[in-house]
């Protein structure tokens, strides 16, 4: 028998648990009023004293259905930027009209084909963390029930000698790690939405963990998967690779809800490293840098974490101690005589594995940025930077109740690609604007040999009518999502299309691509009632 | 301006070039009659004897189309068992119309709409080395031409920065690498057809080379591609990593024609390593060597090749010399005092890099298999095999000529799955056949994290009557392919389904899955008009 914690309840308008938050550090706030000006601190609507909408009559469901007020609010919408705005001022366009939580895949496929046969709309849940309107109730004709799948979760198999283990959907990303650590296994997958997102959700969004370099991406990750859905199902094999036509996992991984539900994975396991590591340098220069990040993915060196700030996010990062600790001016001083000055980037550099291992490849990372100029920082700021990891965003919600704004974008490209794209987007969020300053920050934080990811963070005032806060991020969103393929930048490379980036979809995967996976969606979805706005839907909902 | 040799002939109804062959050594001769029996000398039919029945009417193509009748003979069929046999007895139940030879996307689309709206049925044909049924023109009341892209071939570009190039389809194995060369850039995709399959075939297969541990399959080489199809195209940009939906690349890797024609892909290059170099080792015993290639990858030895004998290939190679020179009985004397008796497994592990590195590589992999008990040959075997790996498939021609016949069969599972699989494939084929011995080599020459390919070559004693051939034949594969998925192996781990294992399709993919895969090919190609009894098409045609 095992005595488990209570499970921690989620806050019903801000990310995250009850009871954590990172209120904005002093400097980060200074930095901050002197770059886009002085904001006005609002407070948010208690959720409670919200008047719902009568839920609409639903056919009956096989499996525990709840309409309860504060279930429903928790499962209107994902956790992206006008998702928070909409739950903190209570100005919500819909609400689902229950949450329904089966237990197994028969479960499922019973509320599919009820709901297919009734016309009620299925959003399917995993933890509800998109941040690309990927789970959200819109306002329609039809009923909606959001699929739940937190009681489908657990551990079923594990396969030591392959390195698999069957995996339910519903597990949550610390429920699944507590559940290998016993075989001394991992998987390795660590969104900074680690603690409240599933395996599902990331199958479906093809989401990427911080520790991607080491570990893969999900769909490196899968090996077979399961998926239930209205008119039909998908029973793919674990297997170390095939030529047995198309590959089908690769259509279910990004499916976000539209082909179905994904019931359970097989993924791919690695033994658990026994001790982690970060080490932090300043280079000189961002081209330098990112030239670095790429000799060392080229070298091959066994990382896990290869994290590059630019001068700005480095700046505010120093300055802050998010990155680290606050910089004292001594500190400055003698970094600068080291060569790290203004335009100075923060690189983080992460191995795992045993200490002599640890030892070696951080070795290795030394003497290659020796020829960068990189100078060391030691472990400090990367030791800080783990125990920070899952808290940065509740950062978010502490900078809204000061009146500040802020939201991250995310691509990826091949490496002579990504210097024009780092300045496309960062003209475009800067300049979007007429009336209010907008600070960038930005990161390379996932490098393959062919190119990297750009995430970049944005921050500008925030205005007091929910609506029109909404309308000037709606403006940054939209210059930027259309500067991405023309700029041979994906529009995304670990968040998803969701329903916000649906606009833009067909600009990277073709209008015949969009055609050819409608019509394979509507071959196991006939009725459509699965997700109806993400992927193929091509109606600008930035703003609702 | 460059002067390139005369392109070689392609042989009429055999494999491989006109002028090279491989005929059985006196060892392989013996050891063939000792375990299956005495064969009967057979001799071809001189295909520019056959009398070939009077092409359709075709409706006028935009572009070079030939009905000479050696064209036609050279595009009726792949290079299978059974494509051979019918080749060399003049036994074919058809012949395309005319075999059309395009020049660029354009071309393919002009060709497509009009081939469509006449119900011409087009074979995409790459190198036409499918072993699968892949490219086969069968009876049927419609026209068939095949659509060659041999004159759709060439380097477009390269981006030496991202490690990308753009190649189109039609570019064969050696023109590839030999354009690559100037810029030390290799693909690094060998399969055993290298010197005569495409770029555009390897996509549309899912092929995978001899060195797939070191550079990875095909589908990991592929950053971007485009498709045309009769309603539609696919221009999918080439990115390091992306989660904007499902991705659309894989839904071609593998399409075997049925979705359009690929025209070009973006690949990823690597630095071409300077020298390569492979050791032999006995080990001995399967069970263990098995064990030893799980380990070897797992502790992630950058080498770029592995290679395992199972004992009776072991005992063929040693014997004949295919797997580097016969053993006089003095070596054998040795060996066996060093622990390889019999049932000792032969393992080649390759490792490509500068000398230094390549010392390291094999280094390590000796101090890992003292632990297993190895026995280094050196570098003779491997250096033998690295000069006859594009030779060897020579052989099979050779063994036709004595009167012996051979094929292959390959799959690949997890490793707990492995064992299982290993015995319940070599049980069916020996046993299948009432009246005839089988013998069964087998060896693992890719492997995973979680598992490994299983490829199988099997012989027997030939018929005289083609039709009774065929049909032993196609009882061994019957048997053979219905094992695996319950075996939990794949029914091809590099050659695909094309229309032989078609029937079986529906077991790994399921029904559900083959109708999503339709349904999108539907879309693309509405009247059905591409290679029609591949991948979908669930009726046996092994025997046509
Ligand atoms: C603060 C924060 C940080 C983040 N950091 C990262 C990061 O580092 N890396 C990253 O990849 N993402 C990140 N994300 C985005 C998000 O966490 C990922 O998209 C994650 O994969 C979503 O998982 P989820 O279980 O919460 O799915 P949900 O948000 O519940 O759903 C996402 C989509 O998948 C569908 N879906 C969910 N479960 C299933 C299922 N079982 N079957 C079928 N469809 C399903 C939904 O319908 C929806 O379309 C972050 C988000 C936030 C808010
Ligand atoms: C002796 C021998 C050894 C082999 N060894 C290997 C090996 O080691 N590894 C391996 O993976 N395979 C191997 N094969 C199988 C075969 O070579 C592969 O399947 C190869 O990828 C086929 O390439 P191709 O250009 O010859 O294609 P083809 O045989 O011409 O076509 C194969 C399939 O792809 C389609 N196709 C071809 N080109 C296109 C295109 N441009 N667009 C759309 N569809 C297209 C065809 O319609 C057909 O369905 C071997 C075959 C032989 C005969």
């Amino acid at each position: 028998m095992k005595h488990t914690a209570p499970p921690r309840r989620r806050k019903l308008n801000a990310w995250g648990f009850e009871g954590v938050s990172f209120s904005p550090p002093r400097p980060l706030r200074s930095w901050l009023e002197e770059r886009i000006g002085p904001p006005e601190p609002r407070s948010a609507v208690d959720p409670r004293s919200l008047r719902l909408p009568a839920p609409a009559r639903l056919p009956d469901l096989p499996v525990p259905t709840s309409d309860d007020p504060a279930d429903r609010l928790l499962h209107a919408r994902g956790r992206g930027f006008s998702d928070l705005v909409r739950l903190r001022t209570g100005t919500l366009p819909a609400l689902p009209d229950a949450v329904v939580r089966p237990e197994d895949a028969t479960d499922v496929q019973e509320v599919l084909r009820i709901c297919s046969r009734a016309g009620v709309r299925v959003i399917p849940w995993g933890g509800g963390t998109s941040v690309t309107g990927g789970v959200n109730t819109l306002p329609s004709a039809a009923p909606t029930v959001v699929l739940d799948l937190e009681r489908l979760s657990g551990l079923v198999a594990v396969d030591a000698r392959s390195g698999h283990a069957r995996v339910r959907a519903g597990t949550l990303g610390p429920a699944l790690e507590a559940a290998l650590a016993p075989h001394r296994l991992t998987l390795g997958h660590f969104p900074q939405s680690w603690e409240l997102s599933t395996l599902g959700g990331w199958v479906a969004t093809r989401s990427s963990g911080q520790e991607s370099l080491g570990f893969g991406r999900i769909e490196d990750l899968v090996a077979g998967l399961e998926l239930v859905a209205p008119a039909g199902r998908l029973s793919l094999p674990a297997l170390p690779a095939s030529a047995a036509g198309p590959d089908l996992r690769q259509l279910a991984l990004g499916s976000e809800g539209r082909f179905g539900v994904i019931t359970e994975a097989t993924v791919r396991v690695s033994p658990r490293p026994a001790r982690r590591a970060v080490e932090a340098f300043l280079l000189p220069q961002w081209e330098d840098g990112v030239e670095a990040v790429r000799e060392m993915v080229l070298a091959g060196l066994p990382l896990h974490m290869l994290r590059l700030s630019d001068p700005t996010e480095t700046e505010v990062g120093l300055a802050t101690g998010t990155g680290g600790h606050a910089w004292s001016p001594l500190a400055r001083g003698w970094l600068r005589l080291r060569g790290a000055g203004p335009g100075s980037c923060l690189l983080l550099c992460g191995a795992a594995g045993t200490p002599r291992e640890i030892r070696w490849t951080l070795g290795e990372t030394r003497r290659l940025l020796k020829r960068y100029r990189a100078v060391s920082l030691g472990e400090g700021p990367g030791r800080r930077w783990l125990l920070d990891r899952f808290r940065h965003p509740y950062l978010r919600d502490g900078l809204f109740d000061l009146g500040w704004a802020t939201d991250t974008l995310e691509t990826a490209a091949s490496w002579s690609a990504l210097p024009g794209l780092y300045r496309a987007v960062r003209l475009v969020l800067a300049s979007t604007l007429p009336n209010e300053e907008v600070a960038v920050l930005c990161h390379v934080s996932h490098a393959y040999r062919d190119g990297a990811s750009l995430y970049f963070t944005f921050f500008f005032r925030d205005a007091e009518d929910p609506e029109e806060m909404i309308a000037l991020w709606a403006a940054l969103k939209r210059a930027a999502t259309s500067v991405l393929p023309a700029a041979a930048g994906t529009l995304s490379h670990h968040h998803g299309i969701g329903s916000w980036h649906a606009p833009w979809y067909a600009r990277e995967a073709g209008t015949d691509g969009v055609r050819l996976l409608a019509a394979a969606a509507r071959e196991l979805d006939p009725q459509g009632i699965l997700n109806p706005h993400v992927l193929f839907d091509p109606v600008d909902r930035l703003e609702v």
